[in-house]
């Protein structure tokens, strides 16, 4: 990774903003953290922005009070000389940020996706990272910074939320080798494991409970459908975004090729998502749906009732899978 | 660590037993499936021992079948000059296979538990190692050895699984490393992690449904309770061994600090679990009715129906935790 061009980009800069992509998650979250604390280090003034607020989950990050939202700031009257956008792959993602970073002096792009879109004038961007947070490791360390137990911290919480902790296909020896030297600033593992992977709310977990209940089994044990309504979501108290990963619970069990959540909603419409394992694009059963996805993980919307989403979904998916096997 | 010793009882034999643990782990089955790989490699007769069958999770480990169950050996007739005990903290930890251990010509304990016993001619203790597969990946590197994938894959389950997929508290720097290098072997991280973590069997979904629709919270969110009774064994078609883990679903809620998970069984007593997170003592609510554990981990067994037990130990943990706090 050359870092070079951002490196003397930062270096000439006197105060540098630093921004956050839309729906935030622990990767732009964390990444962002450590290089702001980095910067405040090197004696830089350094604004970090992000249009929507911190998830609670990464609010116990050292310094994530410091992110300002959407009617803090006047772009007009507060123009930065360099901004860095971080984890974005396209200018979209940086949602009513864009008003800062239009104004910039500078434009600098630090991202890992491969459909990254080279949007800025310097463009750091290395698909075979599995974090910005590894990329961020990287240039602080060949900045010359120290990268303390606050600016580790935030560099875990970026790469393990990343990488499923250490567990999705993206995970490299680099991620390892970025990992081991972040525990030697001596963070504490289990507690922060235990922030970022193994805390839900009273909600979630009743929900949870009513979702598995509607566990149903067809073709031989080869899918597992679930199913969340309106009604569960009031009675569990759950918020929409805590359905997300249930349907690793259909899709978990031994015998399962294809996992279905089924979500319906009271507008007459069914959200349908789908996990698969070995043999079943559920992308192509998706797309014939308007939906789409990949391979193994896809989504579409369907018309109708339950019970009436149930069925399309059925009559189509059960020949796909005898021709597919 | 210093692996002088062992080498040069490793060279000086020409015929090796690796014996594993009784209730056997992903660490004790992992590890002594690379040290039998290399053994073999390095032109060794090597042969493996259990007292039980290799887990289900891990028979699609290379040559897991080559374990060896009791009455398929004859100790008399089958002496070896060198047994190793791999993750053993002590002799009653070998369980049948005591039998060959105890005819050996020489014997070697490779081992990574503070409480080891050190009970062997060679001694090879290290109580900062997270997994004994840490160990025997340096064993084979000191030995000269290659760790090609399937050693890789198998020293993946040993390390992965002892450190809770690298969340628990003994995961160290070396313990990163040491992933890093095992995944430059060129193993598949993804599909690992599926069948290490992410596969249950249809009767344990059934159950885990049953047991999060008996979540009780008391005391203002700080207590979560859950329960299983036979009634649910029966009807889940659930294994007793799937109950575990299943208390953290309790323990995870945001707001609890003590998770206890009841077992009620057809004899009249009940087998009580405790989890808890800052500030309960649970190992002292154990030990009051006889049972015993760790501060943030522990259990007992109370005599009883599962209501009766309910209210004795909720009886006894209201007031600790107004003390506590």
């Amino acid at each position: 990774m050359d870092c070079t061009e951002v490196l003397s980009a930062i270096d000439s800069a006197t105060s540098i903003a630093l921004i956050s992509h839309i729906m935030p998650d622990g990767d732009t979250m964390g990444s962002a953290l450590a290089l702001y604390m980095h910067l405040r280090a090197a004696g830089k003034e350094a604004a970090l922005f992000c249009e929507q607020p911190v998830p609670p989950t990464y609010r116990f990050l050292s310094m994530s009070e410091a992110f300002r939202l959407p009617g803090t700031w006047d772009p007009e009257t507060e123009p930065y000389p360099l901004v860095i956008a971080i984890d974005c792959s396209d200018l979209e993602r940086l949602g009513d940020c864009r008003s800062i970073y239009d104004r910039a002096g500078r434009t600098v792009n630090i991202d890992h996706h491969i459909s990254n879109e080279r949007y800025a004038d310097i463009n750091l961007v290395d698909d075979t990272a599995a974090a910005a947070g590894e990329m961020i490791f990287t240039l602080i360390q060949k900045a010359g910074g120290t990268v303390d137990n606050p600016m580790a911290e935030a560099l875990y919480a970026a790469v393990s939320t990343d990488t499923g902790n250490f567990s999705y296909s993206n995970t490299t020896p680099s991620t390892h080798r970025i990992a081991a030297e972040l525990l030697g600033r001596g963070i504490d593992v289990y507690s922060l494991n235990n922030i970022l992977f193994r805390t839900h709310s009273l909600g979630r977990t009743r929900l949870l409970a009513m979702v598995l209940s509607t566990l149903e089994i067809h073709r031989e044990g080869s899918i597992a459908t679930l199913f969340a309504t309106d009604d569960m979501m009031r009675q569990s108290g759950a918020d929409e975004s805590e359905t997300e990963g249930m349907i690793n619970f259909a899709r978990e069990i031994d015998t399962v090729e294809v996992g279905i959540m089924f979500r319906s909603r009271g507008d007459g419409t069914v959200k349908v998502s789908f996990r698969s394992k070995e043999y079943v694009d559920v992308s192509a059963l998706a797309q014939s749906f308007g939906g789409g996805g990949h391979t193994r993980a896809a989504g579409c919307t369907v018309q109708g009732s339950l019970e009436e989403a149930k069925k399309q979904i059925m009559d189509r998916l059960l020949p796909m899978m005898e021709r597919s096997r």
